[in-house]
């Protein structure tokens, strides 16, 4: 018998907050996997929608502020050739990001590891390729690539229940205090932007200081 | 005689931006003279005030922001730690800090050493020891412990003369695109934000990418 997944002995897993249009979400994407695994810790990829984020704590998207907003694509572009992250800034930038976000979503219900690699293959796509991931169509070719059914997927992107499940997944991360991408939460502690994996893996190390 | 400042051969000077009041400009005020040291360079301290800079950009005090703010004084306190820099939340906070600037500026004109030293010594008396510098009286304290005379500095703070060199500074800084603390700029490279300072180390060492 497997043990419950909330046995003493099982490491939480990390929380890993973001959106689909953050170029900072996408930096961290290409790290977190690896900084929990060197702790023996798993990854909950969470996919949010950063309109009601911003509305909530008054914050808007970068790239429309003046000063830094040009700063901002100077440092997305930098900050990623200095990880070696391929990334080009696309275009239309941002956009919404609901048909990847419910994609996920309901894939992760029938299997959490390919969800995984969705969550992935969409942020690739839209910041290694610059390619627009907004329709429903590019989410369910992108998903086929790695074997999801598209007629399923296509359904599925359609109907009221993933649409709830996204509402309620959103509403839960503003619940919990969620303002920005990526927003890593490690046993209680969050942490704010791809520049703090450095302490994210000092806190996995330590347990905090 | 000694080589004129701009010879080819004189590597540039880096610009540090900061705002008294800026807790990640504080952090980075502990370790940007060790950064450029490492690659031969200097570093020219340039106090700003961050209000002109929220109001170009339409950007406010982080504290006050819903959800952010809080968020921000848990990451102010977690960094100084991590780091090991002395840190306590000062009250008030964030507080004017034109009386520090203008002292600054003031002490650069005759002995910029000395400038160096007030301003890491008005960082530490808000920062270290939680002590407000908002009143000129304040300031002008911390100036004697380094040796100023406080008749002449009581004196030059109440003069136009000092309130228009600030006034210059700030709008030069604005003009330059500076609109946060720490804001870094080396060999015209823009750096914005304390967790920058590792790409800053990056680029001081290999002249950028």
């Amino acid at each position: 018998m497997p043990p419950p997944t909330n046995a003493p002995n099982t490491p939480k897993a990390i929380e890993f907050y973001f959106d689909f249009s953050s170029p900072y979400g996408y930096l961290a994407s290409e790290r977190i996997d690896a900084i929990a695994a060197k702790h023996g810790r798993s990854v909950n990829w969470r996919p949010i929608l950063l309109g009601p984020a911003f509305k909530a704590s008054g914050n808007a998207p970068l790239v429309g502020q003046p000063m830094k907003g040009e700063y901002s694509i100077r440092d997305f572009l930098r900050t990623a050739k200095f990880l070696g992250v391929p990334f080009q800034l696309p275009a239309p930038f941002p956009i919404g990001t609901q048909n990847a976000a419910r994609a996920f979503y309901w894939l992760q219900d029938r299997d959490a590891g390919l969800a995984r690699q969705l969550a992935q293959a969409l942020y690739r796509t839209y910041f290694a390729e610059g390619r627009d991931i907004t329709a429903a169509a590019t989410v369910v070719e992108v998903a086929a690539r790695l074997g999801v059914d598209s007629a399923e997927l296509t359904a599925a992107l359609a109907d009221h229940a993933i649409k709830d499940r996204l509402k309620h997944e959103v509403e839960a991360s503003l619940a919990l205090g969620v303002f920005g991408s990526p927003y890593i939460v490690v046993d209680g502690e969050p942490f704010w932007g791809h520049d703090r994996l450095e302490q994210v893996d000092a806190w996995l190390k330590t347990g905090g200081w």
